[in-house]
């Protein structure tokens, strides 16, 4: 297994949309492994980016606020990096289906202006995408692995499933280093909270703070398995640095697939108070909704070494001891 | 099984694209089953687009030159129409490797103005979406059939397979009407024959017609499957007809599976006269190419009753009749 910790020593490395809750956290591990780290975010509307993620880092960190839709931009900011870590875009399903047009340009043309940029100009960077389990759509078996059927049930899913097809096709016909990993939920430190438009469980997070109820939608027997920020963490640093990963495709998963109803009930237990109520699925939520899901994440497991060392219990222990310090920048 | 002649009858039919080689080869069979027919094509260059196409019927036929990229055109074409035949896009592979930003605007970007007028203006509509076999890339098995997993080898494939998804995930989330029906090799009269860019057929026939050598890249071993326009015509309008192909992928195929260097000699013995060389792989399609491929067609066949009508040797004898008569409109 790589040791991530020699691979990034006095490295360049650049993370898209590092301002957010992923980007963000990685931005500190890269710092710590001794890597110089340059992050770029246009700060759009609807994302997790925040300036608060990077405060404790800020002057050891080039943080460029640009929009990557800027073709010039893809181009400036990819010379001389050696790592690209490409987790820019947006996420949110529900806001997909309300205005797809931009879900297209951030996460389709945007990568494709990054990926050419590559080509052109770094044909050596090592580039790892956040992909996402969502463009599996509902499951037809599980655990999913990823010889899945790709079948989306939402527009973001296609523009994923796009801005991940760019970097294997710049792989197969080029030879570009590109991995994808095919996120599940990710919580912890620094997540968006506001709402729950990016992922349920920051909203679930900021109820709990704020004695309301979680509203766990439907019948609440809904399966899906969640990773702690730093196993994410973990996965983008291995990917990046072991060459076996190269056009790749990896699942990540957890060892702990859980109803929402356990997990709510797990969350309270664990934050020591709370309550949760069952409500009708929303409408538009309903229609895109994937069912249960569980991801199979041998592979990447087999590969590469990876696999998830925080339980939920203490992760989710860990995020509520940070957001107790500076929720006021969340909520 | 449907009979399409019933269906189509005083009924509004858009084409999009409807100047390009299966375009207006499907306005002429509309207008024949007494349907209206509204063509749109943006006439880009780098399609099949040709006025020559509708020329016997240009007077009954309503023809808008208008570029879909525009979001008021998706709109007012859209209203009113019974049947939408959705044959706009860009097909060349090599192009989209070297012009990668244009294929994504027309190819997605376009589709989903189009999917997004239909769900709010024209929720009834049915619509036939012309997908392609070049989504699946590098055949895993043969025949391929709808199952095989979607790993493009080009920028083409990507931004075919986004606009397929946007219209099944409308199907799936809101009910839209849509078909998708995944094309192989199409000849016959009105291809553009002016090169090899959109396929290789089209520059085959011209190189027979001007006395020079076929170009056969690599081994000629490769196998392909091919349809005559008359008969992708009928899936088309099957499709469009039959209740059941809602939400459905089709894969269309031949019988007749040949390899490259069997279908040179075949259009010499039919032609009557040619010849042709062994040549090594351009680098810029060697990157790209998708080795062999023939389809399985089994489920449009079961499914709709669709199966292809004309012989391989009988359409290219009509093709080559056609270019006898009208060349000069496609060299």
């Amino acid at each position: 297994m790589i040791d991530p910790a020699e691979s990034f020593q006095g490295k360049n490395t650049l993370i898209t949309g590092g301002l957010g809750f992923i980007g963000s956290n990685l931005a500190h591990r890269l710092l710590a492994l001794g890597a110089k780290v340059k992050v770029v975010d246009a700060a759009l509307q609807g994302t997790g980016a925040n300036e608060f993620n990077l405060r404790d880092i800020r002057s050891a960190v080039e943080i460029q606020n640009a929009d990557l839709r800027d073709p010039g931009v893809a181009l400036a900011m990819i010379e001389g990096q050696d790592y690209l870590f490409n987790l820019a875009g947006l996420v949110s399903h529900v806001d997909s289906m309300e205005s797809p047009q931009i879900d297209l340009e951030v996460n389709a043309a945007c990568q494709l202006s990054i990926v050419q940029a590559c080509l052109k100009h770094n044909p050596g960077i090592k580039i790892v995408y956040a992909g996402t389990r969502q463009i599996y759509g509902r499951s037809q078996y599980l655990p999913v692995d990823e010889k899945h059927p790709i079948v989306p049930v939402d527009f973001n899913g296609v523009t994923k499933r796009a801005g991940e097809m760019y970097h294997l096709v710049s792989y197969r016909a080029y030879g570009l280093h590109t991995t994808s990993l095919r996120m599940i939920n990710t919580y912890g430190p620094r997540m968006h909270c506001r709402d729950g438009r990016l992922n349920f469980l920051g909203e679930w997070i900021r109820r709990l703070f704020d004695h309301q109820p979680l509203q766990v939608f439907g019948t609440g027997e809904q399966i899906r398995d969640l990773n702690f920020v730093d196993d994410v963490a973990d996965a983008l640093l291995l990917a990046a640095s072991d060459e076996k990963s190269a056009g790749q495709i990896y699942n990540l998963g957890s060892p702990e697939p859980i109803r929402l109803l356990d997990l709510a009930q797990l969350m309270i237990e664990v934050f020591d108070s709370g309550s949760y109520e069952l409500c009708p699925f929303p409408a538009e939520r309903k229609r895109i909704d994937i069912g249960d899901y569980h991801g199979d994440y041998s592979k990447i497991q087999s590969q590469l070494g990876w696999q998830p060392k925080v339980s939920l219990r203490e992760g989710l222990a860990r995020t509520f001891e940070y957001y107790r310090q500076h929720r006021e920048h969340y909520w």
